[in-house]
């Protein structure tokens, strides 16, 4: 898969996403990521790129014509690897005003062979190349940000750990959070006793079963105490929701 | 304020929030950001911080004492800093099941003198440790990362540009989104007509009282079309609401 970042902090975005597990993957050719200077688009010899809001207001604004000129060269070069895929290829553009992203549009973003992701900086960039280049708005989070480099390297780590390939194990993505709308359970590892806390005993047993229904049960109470708008679209079996009311009840599970 | 960031890639974090808007605050002394290596704090002459978990279960886990140590040593520094302040500094473990971060919570977190993020990695980090340091568990969006280093400097970004003197206009803030729970209205800069698109009249004519009005409504719009469940939380006067009653039927304001 293909990364293209679109941007006035190039070095920023590579150097936020060379390590470990993505590094490891662009390594490996499973995917690639580039960042575009747009200011290597300006269309005057000062290189300058914004420009003050009509109708007035504070800050400055990132003017139509070099995010369209640096948007066209990339859209060129991915026309130009697959002449039969779409002429309009997929354009996030990083903003509150977006969709909210989640594991769902990870995946299906993941599809993609090519991405391009538009960030805005100062107070944003001409509504009229949106319009013109942008094919999905999305937000990372109701916060506001200095600039859409931090929301891109998230939606670029969050979707390249989908790709085929790229978790070291392929079995770490089996069970996560978000999977069934369930919050991951607690975990533990050595020693057995650490500042007097001990590993819940069901860990050592060995007992497979045991094990994966307390890990579930935890994953429960998790959701139910942290998250209960994720439960409310979570599939839990009948008996799970009984077992759920008695917990709710006697507030220790049994 | 004051950020330290517990992590095993602190060149990672320090890289991509040493620009721009953040990287000038740094340098005028309103913030200061520290990475601090988890791995300084391995106890075994291999400086592994991480093993397998308990129950089994594939990837790795981060082993409590490392943690411990580091957030230790940090937590030193700030008690002897101000040895009146709180024994327990805020620490926030950036983890999916946490809190959701939100703007109001940036306010919020924007208000403390010292904050310690602590980044996961690998499988996450022994249960035990975080019960004893963490005081907040914050998510940044319902999305699996490939660890907590991306969030931090997500939460840093939003929370630094809410201190006092970091944005380099402070009016900048003054209207953005989701203050009252709007988003942004669109935005234009300069040329007056660019790929045969106009900046809307109202905006070159130079009458205030009139850009506001068509600014506001532009952001009840946008709202009401593209996040309806924030418009229900935003305190709009009698007058908006019948307006906004009648841009539904209409569907063009008037």
């Amino acid at each position: 898969m293909n990364f293209h970042i679109l941007t006035l902090f190039p070095e920023m975005v590579m150097n936020g996403l060379n390590t470990s597990i993505i590094g490891r993957a662009v390594n490996a050719g499973l995917l690639s990521i580039e960042a575009v200077n747009i200011r290597d688009y300006a269309f005057n010899k000062h290189q300058s790129v914004d420009d003050y809001p009509y109708g007035g207001g504070a800050g400055m604004l990132m003017q139509a014509e070099p995010v369209y000129l640096a948007h066209e060269a990339v859209a060129e070069k991915i026309r130009s690897r697959r002449p039969s895929g779409q002429s309009r290829p997929r354009t996030v553009y990083l903003s509150p005003q977006g969709d909210v992203f989640d594991q769902k549009m990870a995946e299906e973003l993941a599809q993609e062979e090519d991405l391009i992701l538009l960030c805005g900086h100062y107070e944003g960039i001409d509504e009229r190349v949106l319009e013109e280049v942008v094919t999905d708005y999305v937000s990372i989070g109701d916060y506001v940000l200095t600039g859409g480099e931090l929301p891109a390297m998230v939606m670029v780590d969050a979707i390249s750990r989908l790709v085929p390939g790229v978790l070291h194990n392929d079995v770490s993505a089996e069970f996560e959070s978000f999977q069934d709308n369930l919050l991951e359970y607690p975990q533990y590892s050595r020693p057995e006793e650490w500042h007097g806390k001990k590993v819940p005993s069901v860990l050592l047993s060995g007992h497979h079963a045991n094990i994966e229904k307390w890990r579930r049960e935890q994953s429960i109470i998790r959701t139910y105490e942290r998250r209960p708008d994720l439960l409310e679209k979570c599939e839990l079996t009948e008996k799970e929701k009984q077992w759920l009311n008695s917990y709710k009840i006697s507030g220790n599970g049994t």
